[in-house]
């Protein structure tokens, strides 16, 4: 194989497929990058058998043929090239030469033979959306996904289509997150779970704007995500994804209006008070007096803040996981929230009027006759 | 001890005096920031016994007093806090509670009372130099001091002072960097090691210009560096520093002048295919074509590079430790380096002209007939 191409196009190349190189793996093949030069067109193909990308990159092949190179050696020469024409030759031997400019490097490689290449995903059953809007969804959900192996469902994202609506929910059995989108056109009705790490690289290599569409595709066990030269294989989780509606339709007896930004700051200070193992709680009490106080009381220290909110219902005093809050927030876009609460057991929401997103949090036990 | 000052100058003095709070410690003592109101002024004092660094910050004393904060919660809460004025005060049980706005924080604390002042320095030696230029001098030689304990001289710097010249150096036994200053004035002579560490912190808290001077003081066990209203106090190193003058007169037969930018580049490669465990040295081979050729040649791959360079002298193959090199380049700030060498088992010297900079690096053996 004898190819030549811009070192900065061959660069973004290589960043977008590393995401589906495997880091702990004993099989070397999966470490590698299939660099393949067929048909008139270079591909850059990782795959590490849960998640695998590939993309064509422009360039000019004097020599059609393929290599596995070792992906994190590929990687660092090739972003510390001058910026300049590469020219990449394996001989019969599969020794491969990197040439740029007056530099002269073997790179550690493999015969492409073994690779793996990504699965054929049917294209039955699809949706379109903004490139910026899955971004948007994955980052506003992805923090409440368990990194727990052994509740394995959650540690997905449960991606359903129904009435051309697009949920897509997260929860780690403390807490829930939902963001809705209405689609465009016809859509199939789908329900399936897609892993938390196949999102996170997704959504890092999506670079599009609002008008930059991504084709999504799915399968009995695969998703796809297709967009300009570029295509994301996923296996998805097995399994039925739990069922939510119940959580979702929870009454509620007060409604508190808040400054984002103003409770944030509240939170961000009340989380230096609480360390992660003594899982003490910041009490939250609404009052008359459309007032919020709020309080955490360890063996570190006391902290007490009063925030001016508006209020309907009822008064509550309630205590809460502090991250839990503030990852909620942090989601968040608007810069007022509502924060729906029934009582100091029952989980609160915080969400928008449309349903855009929603974010239900469980309370922490607390003997509230004390506050 | 009750005080008010604006959280921006209490947070900056914060900022100054925590690099001297001790982080592995038995003692709760010494991970403390005393504040102390006493005398109309505000000072704050950090002490881990080898670094002490006080400062006096701007506010107004409402009830006289001294109160030890914990170093690191004090400082979370302040930089979390709004940007607003602070009020700080310690009842007789040493409960501590600070205001700002509408919070309202009991923060941990001890009393002062077995707080650890910093040691009186006599104001008698002393040089005064731009802040700027003590800064740039600790950047351009802490990096080869070494970190090994048992060899404790080389863990820090020798400041030696002479004719009104001053000399830092640092070496770890490969190598040896030296920066040379002129001082105005008269300057008594002088010779001390500062350890490694305080020169570090020292130069994070610097923060003037050419035109901001920093005073500095000598005793027999002491430096302190005073500047504004902050002072800085640590031990020095007891011992003989290792004399170095006659590797400063090694001669030369060779003199090579290169683009230090390119030079960098290459050697950056080179330290792709160079792990720190195998010891393989970057080969430099100078040639009469007035081209240096580099290349190292290791189990991951080979790397050959090429750059041109005028040179006065033999030929010369030589290798080195490329990060070494890596190291001193760094340091420079000239676009074009001088580079002597004498044979390939000698040190080679890459200085200046007025040799305000000295680096000389020791070479790694080589067999020279293979290349």
């Amino acid at each position: 194989m004898r190819i030549k191409c811009k070192k900065s196009i061959l660069s973004e190349g290589i960043s977008i497929v590393s995401k589906a190189v495997s880091n702990k793996t004993t099989m070397p093949i999966l470490q590698c990058i299939l660099v393949e030069a067929v048909g008139g067109r270079i591909k850059l193909i990782a795959n590490d058998l849960e998640l695998g990308i590939e993309t064509f990159i422009d360039g000019t092949i004097i020599e059609e043929g393929k290599i596995a190179l070792e992906a994190k050696f590929f990687s660092d020469i090739v972003r510390k090239l001058p910026d300049s024409e590469i020219d990449i030759e394996t001989n019969s031997d599969y020794k491969t030469t990197v040439y740029c400019e007056k530099t002269k490097a073997v790179v550690p490689c493999r015969s492409g033979e073994d690779f793996s290449y990504l699965p054929v995903i049917e294209k039955e059953k699809s949706i379109s959306i903004s490139q910026m809007t899955l971004r948007d969804v994955i980052r506003q959900t992805i923090f409440s996904i368990s990194d727990n192996e052994n509740t394995r469902l959650m540690t997905g994202e449960c991606f359903e289509i129904k009435n051309n609506k697009l949920s897509v929910v997260s929860l780690d059995g403390h807490r829930i997150s939902m963001r809705n989108i209405e689609l465009k056109g016809e859509n199939p009705d789908i329900k399936v779970v897609v892993p938390g790490k196949t999102l996170q690289e997704v959504s890092k290599i999506l670079s599009g704007g609002i008008d930059d569409e991504v084709s999504i595709f799915f399968s009995d066990n695969h998703i796809l995500f297709e967009f300009e030269d570029t295509r994301i294989v996923s296996r998805l989780i097995e399994g039925e994804y739990f069922k939510i509606s119940q959580m979702l339709s929870i009454d509620h007896k007060i409604v508190v209006k808040a400054n984002k930004r103003d409770l944030m700051a509240i939170i961000d200070r009340a989380s230096i008070f609480i360390q992660e193992t003594d899982k003490k709680p910041i009490v939250v009490s609404v009052k008359n007096d459309n007032n919020m106080y709020l309080r955490v009381d360890t063996n570190i220290g006391s902290l007490n803040e009063e925030l001016e909110i508006t209020k309907e219902g009822e008064e509550i005093i309630i205590g809460f996981n502090p991250k839990f809050i503030m990852d909620a927030l942090r989601a968040i876009d608007d810069d007022t929230v509502n924060i729906y609460m029934y009582d100091s057991k029952s989980p609160c929401i915080i969400k928008d009027a449309e349903e855009s997103y929603i974010y239900i949090i469980l309370p922490i036990n607390i003997n509230t006759s004390i506050y």
